[in-house]
């Protein structure tokens, strides 16, 4: 998965890398440009000295401190570099959604709304480099930011952003010609025949629900709009304390983002 | 993401779909054979009656039950025509590997074991068109079932199949050459070292664990090897009843199939 | 907790036992009768050789194998021995009901509907030795099958059963004159006014309810019947294999028995 | 169950009730004592007022607030007066505990250690009238502090506090005295054989243990000690956001504290 401005193995003049202390504490993502000087909690680092550089080799701060120079992770840069005016979708459902509706290279996806442009980064990595993802919002000073947030890895090429209102206008698109579409608004339901029509046979239209009586009032639509094997899900992902002597769940987990309603057209 | 085998919109000879009956009881999933019947608890299919026609057609049964014509999905063909001799790793597992791991498209994927295939399955789907999945294991008896199970949906162009004790040979790959490496193998931490060598900086370490005396073997092992970051989770997907009616939870869900250990090299 | 039907120590006549074989596989309850002789898989054993028999003592049966002689566990008692012609309330959801409700010894407990007893005999055993249990079912058949189960354990003495239609009739009970009320049928919200009127301030009347449309009907209805401070929970017990060598969590559990709303009278 | 210091119906001098505001943003539990005035975000109250008053009656504020008087919960209490040096067990948990291992009225029953007396508490409360509990820890500043909290209620006549270092000593107790055993300490597995002598038949040891290596251990070690019937759970409580409107899980849940291990004594 090529992700344009993270760098595979040389550090170059754009990129973002991630800086590690010895603690594990002292972290950051920088943007690597010429001449420009960083400060952390341990002194100062010059990007200059990081051109060039192997991913997994050092870089000394001015005091003294020794930097790991490796790659983000899309997750941490995601939480650390994007703006977020709305509430997103995380890693957990999105990783689910893609797998699920079957989401892969080369494939057309629609997504309604924009919001932040998490969800639209996950699509936009699992279908390059010859598939796209149309992302409709209805209102521009979010997909302004999704743009934004897209556009610093690089994905923005794998995105057609587009304002409109899909309830009353639908979607600009041919019949049969999508491979999944994934509707994050408040009122899906509203859009089951036009989500119905322009997808491909088989495939699956996701709703991302965060109230049970959202996910009721789908179920008590979906039929007349010719959608079968309906599946509602949530998603849960605990995770443990990663230590040895003290290896437990961890105190407090989300137990709650969305449920994800799965409907196929036959 | 294309499926070689899966029809797009009219199936071909040589395709496998999915025949659904009004009732939605009566589904199968059939490879189309020329000059071939297939018999259904109501009635027999022509397959050449199939050949040519558009996902979303009807055909009819020798006692005139109307059967769609659609595309089967990935996890119910897996479920349905895959052989399992081992424990196989799960959409769930599979789903929040790939994404958390950053696999995708042009993705050069280590795993070890083959087991039955299914873990390569989602991998090969996803490092398409241009990535591939070198898949390990010691095993011939059941890497042929691998084979001959990512065969069926025309992946294999996509795998490397390689049979080889990489506890004691390690893998056959070059240095910092690797994007990801699963392992779903009883010891892993004979790999470690080997796992370190091959990865590229940044880049995840998977291990797929089924008791929690492994995952702590892992968490006092990893250090010495290099690896940071370490993450432990569980994924838990929880499945309702999809009527409006009687809207809960199912009485029942899978609990546990694994721990997964995310190792980073940095 | 006193339970009549079980030896405290010495096995008397009446009393119900467990038998237990050397490999755990052979377990069964008997109740222990002058004459009687109960057949195993392995040989006979004669009633008589355990009348006056301490706890933890052996037996032998007429093929001469070993059983421990010890007292049952309510939990396995109820599941063996009851009947369970309506869904039950387990253990996992009567335990916080019980403690959440602050149900305990003196309390006068309000139940409708009776179902098979088990909730009953969950909260005989908790008011005993001077409170007690009121009972409420309209279907005389149901209840009639609560009362002989509650029966062998010796309970009946703290429970009053009454065939009575509370969504018609109400409760046959004082103002305020009951601890907790605790409501597992159809359509509870008919009987809010009710519970109301009979409970004391403070205290809590509980739903036990399957499907979230119940929830969610209770929710638009609680406030206008005075009560306050809603809780809605899922209690889920994750049961794990107890095993060292393979130490992890069951591969299924029970994800969903009923959703418990606690309503209090301020 | 009968809370000494908690009114049943007349607000008696000494007890301790719950004022809530019309907002139930205003909650406070007070101990009404002659002469007093407590302050409140909205005004005085003066306790003389309160005596002699029924349970759901009103008080005024010196601003004129209106006051619902009435009973707290026993959780509210602990929560709100009890003093946490340690870490404690929580209702989910003592619920499971009291009712799997069958304690209830009249029962006798060990637990090491008393930590804040949370589970003492829930002991007190379900062996009363005629039951005890019997409270062993070798740290005699924390059992001071949960002997304070436990006689807050009024609850320190069903229990004897024991300073004694049960590893090394034992539980000065005879063989076969005791319905159930409750162990929350560092090292369970130490103390094993004497739970064993002091359990009567058929009873259950109960061991609370925060990290999974230390039920990995008990599980090693607990046949040696003659015990039988092993169960390893967690009791997981997901609250719902109790709003028609927004009806969905909360965000976040304790998903950990800690492990249930189950042992009978055959």
């Amino acid at each position: 998965m090529i992700i344009e401005k993270f760098p595979e193995d040389i550090v170059r003049e754009g990129d973002y890398v991630l800086l590690v202390g010895a603690s594990e504490k002292l972290r950051l993502i920088v943007r690597v440009e010429k001449g420009k000087v960083v400060s952390t909690i341990r002194g100062n680092v010059r990007l200059d000295d990081i051109i060039g550089k192997e991913l997994g080799s050092k870089v000394r701060t001015s005091l003294g401190e020794e930097l790991t120079i490796t790659r983000p992770s899309i997750e941490e840069f995601m939480l650390e570099k994007y703006d977020r005016p709305t509430q997103v979708i995380y890693l957990k459902d999105a990783a689910y959604i893609i797998l699920k509706a079957e989401i892969g290279p080369g494939c057309t996806v629609v997504e309604a709304g924009s919001g932040s442009g998490f969800m639209t980064t996950f699509l936009a990595l699992h279908v390059q480099p010859n598939g796209k993802v149309i992302s409709y919002d209805v209102r521009r000073e979010f997909q302004e930011v999704a743009m934004r947030n897209v556009k610093m890895l690089g994905l923005d090429k794998f995105v057609e952003f587009k304002i409109r209102d899909v309830i009353k206008e639908g979607f600009d698109l041919p019949d049969k010609s999508v491979d999944a579409v994934i509707l994050d608004m408040a009122k899906p339901w509203e859009v089951l025949s036009e989500a119905y029509r322009v997808l491909k046979h088989g495939r699956y239209l996701v709703l991302y629900l965060p109230s049970i009586l959202q996910v009721d009032k789908v179920l008590r639509e979906y039929r007349k709009h010719g959608f079968a094997d309906p599946e509602v899900v949530e998603v849960l992902v605990r995770k443990w304390k990663p230590v040895s002597e003290e290896l437990r769940p961890d105190t407090w987990m989300i137990a709650h983002t969305g449920f994800l309603v799965f409907l196929r057209k036959p």
